[in-house]
């Protein structure tokens, strides 16, 4: 079969273990999850009312248009309808980015480390690939980024806050960049954990959008609001590049129901409320772990926290896990010596440093 | 911004009027929707029922893998699992496939008229499209098709029975060609209408790809098991094939709602048998209707019919929706003065029909 040259080698989604078989492995009643930055508060109580309800007919094809969850989005964020494209998953519009511009012909930049799927969907459309390694504080370096931009450059990604560091590029920076970036290179800003951010110097990136027009902007349902099950992300970019992406997109990209659930949990913004100042509240649990011990962290603006153990992550990780706790081993992510921790609950968080200690006393002694 | 050549002038998706829309705009207090292949007997009961417990955490990931989902299809249909590669409908599966194999130096070849999305996303691809008109009797001519296959050719698509003619390519006439063709060659045969076939002489295709590695079957979810708006479609293929697909999978393509609706459908499969008998019996209403009025159709073997009706196709969808039936305009669809209506529940039949009867009996006076 005639498969594209540079699929070769490019590796398959692996599953993890799931906590079923976690749970049999070690002998253990019940396992913590930590690891995909999931909101331990689950979502909205709207969304399991609405399921209970009953009513709908899955027989019929989603509304292709999305055009309610359009509408209330739109209005949320004071954009128009036409500035929306919404994905199976942020996922989705990352790839549909690469297959509308990326091409063995062009080159795509982004920082080192970031979320892998930039990397991932670029490889799969034959683009060559510039990364550029993050600054020592974990955010990113737009210098560097923009000095490698070439007249082949198609997409630069920014990742804001980034995955894994959890770190904040400051909004001037980002900025700064946009007003000396050739304005025929689409600049991807990647916010899917733009709820958590709590410093007072965010600015909000959406309006940018109307001097940047080769700006797009991501967000996602499946982190703040709690809806990674169902899979609804969505690009804010100006009307021509939307216009251009659309064609793109399958037909019916997101299901029936996951148009109705980001909607009301759109609508249910004291969940978010809640869930950020919890959030906030368990950030300090780490800190004051990692100040203790004498750990370095990465200063997060998310869900989670990178920590450096300054040991072999990947035995941690086995530590952890027999122990009933997933984290991610910094190895898994191209950070060795680092695992990163998905913030739970207060008690999932005393829980899972506990454990911790047990390991960072015992190595340092 | 660098989007590729080949997207100008590409459509986006344009959504179709509401059924609230039709409503509002005809005056009417109810529609029926027959435009679509959707299942007017709905889904398995069972389904609302595992929607109304509850107990789902939604702020979860799916599982990337549908392993449950996965397990029980490979059981259904006597393959093993790593033969199957689910997609957020079949859509994504005739995606991954073009992005997977075709580029501008490669050819890919199908029928006229077929299922749009074979060309729609080759053409995102660049590569070179080659369509090989319908027999008479809206079958393919798999022979002129051969005869049109070169060494750039990636792909060929087979949709069986087709959309939107409904008719069946014999079995026999598909593995001869499969005999023939490169091995090299991918051949997507599109069955998503399988279920629906009540011919005797119809072979199942999934064992022929012990002898044909290069045969990929698609199934959906969407038509007979009445789960459209779940979007869950695969492939069934070689593990040699699934496995260069899956890397340009995205990790978390089905919702996990999706999932086990789709996993509890495939187990009652009563009600496909159901669904089949219903459709049988509605599908005489048409061909009765036909041969009454001597209107050509073609012989389907699906829960569609595409009736010539001998007058301008788009005035004829005006008055049907302005009778409160929306059918498919012919000519929305390549075939102008026909229609393509779904075949519904017999009181929907009748009325369709008594309005259809309206417009053929008065335009032959």
């Amino acid at each position: 079969m005639k498969f594209k040259k540079q699929l070769e080698g490019l590796q398959a989604y692996k599953p993890g273990r799931t906590m079923e078989e976690v749970k049999k492995a070690y002998g253990l009643s019940e396992v913590v999850k930590l690891a995909s930055n999931e909101n331990p508060y689950g979502s909205s109580p709207k969304i399991q009312q609405l399921l209970s309800e009953g009513g709908m007919d899955f027989a019929l094809y989603p509304d292709g248009y999305a055009a309610s969850l359009r509408e209330s989005t739109a209005k949320h964020l004071g954009v128009k309808e036409t500035q929306l494209i919404f994905g199976n998953g942020s996922d989705e519009i990352i790839l549909l980015v690469t297959r509308a511009l990326l091409s063995p012909s062009v080159n795509s930049i982004a920082a080192s480390i970031t979320f892998s799927q930039y990397e991932h969907n670029a490889k799969i459309e034959g683009a060559e690939w510039i990364s550029v390694p993050l600054k020592e504080d974990g955010t990113h370096d737009l210098e560097t980024m923009l000095a490698k931009v070439t007249n082949d450059t198609a997409v630069v990604w920014i990742c804001n806050p980034n995955n894994p560091t959890g770190t904040l590029t400051p909004s001037k920076d980002i900025y700064s960049f946009l007003e000396r970036v050739p304005s025929d290179v689409l600049i991807v800003l990647d916010e899917a954990y733009y709820e958590y951010v709590t410093v007072s110097d965010y600015e909000n990136s959406i309006p940018w959008i109307e001097k940047f027009p080769n700006l797009l902007v991501l967000r996602t349902f499946s982190k703040a609001y709690g809806l990674a099950a169902f899979r609804v992300g969505y690009g804010v970019g100006s009307e021509e590049v939307i216009a251009q992406l659309e064609p793109t997109r399958e037909p019916f990209n997101n299901t029936s129901i996951s148009q109705q659930a980001a909607l009301l949990a759109l609508e249910d913004q004291t969940f978010i409320q809640q869930t950020v100042q919890q959030n906030t509240a368990g950030k300090s649990q780490y800190i004051e772990f990692c100040e203790r011990h004498q750990l370095r962290y990465y200063p997060t603006q998310t869900n989670f926290i990178l920590i450096d153990i300054e040991q072999d992550s990947d035995r941690a990780f086995e530590y952890l896990m027999s122990k009933g706790y997933i984290v991610r081993s910094g190895a898994a992510l191209g950070i060795p010596g680092t695992l990163r921790i998905t913030i739970g609950t207060k008690e999932q968080n005393d829980g899972v440093l506990h454990h911790l200690e047990e390991l960072v006393t015992k190595e340092k002694v």
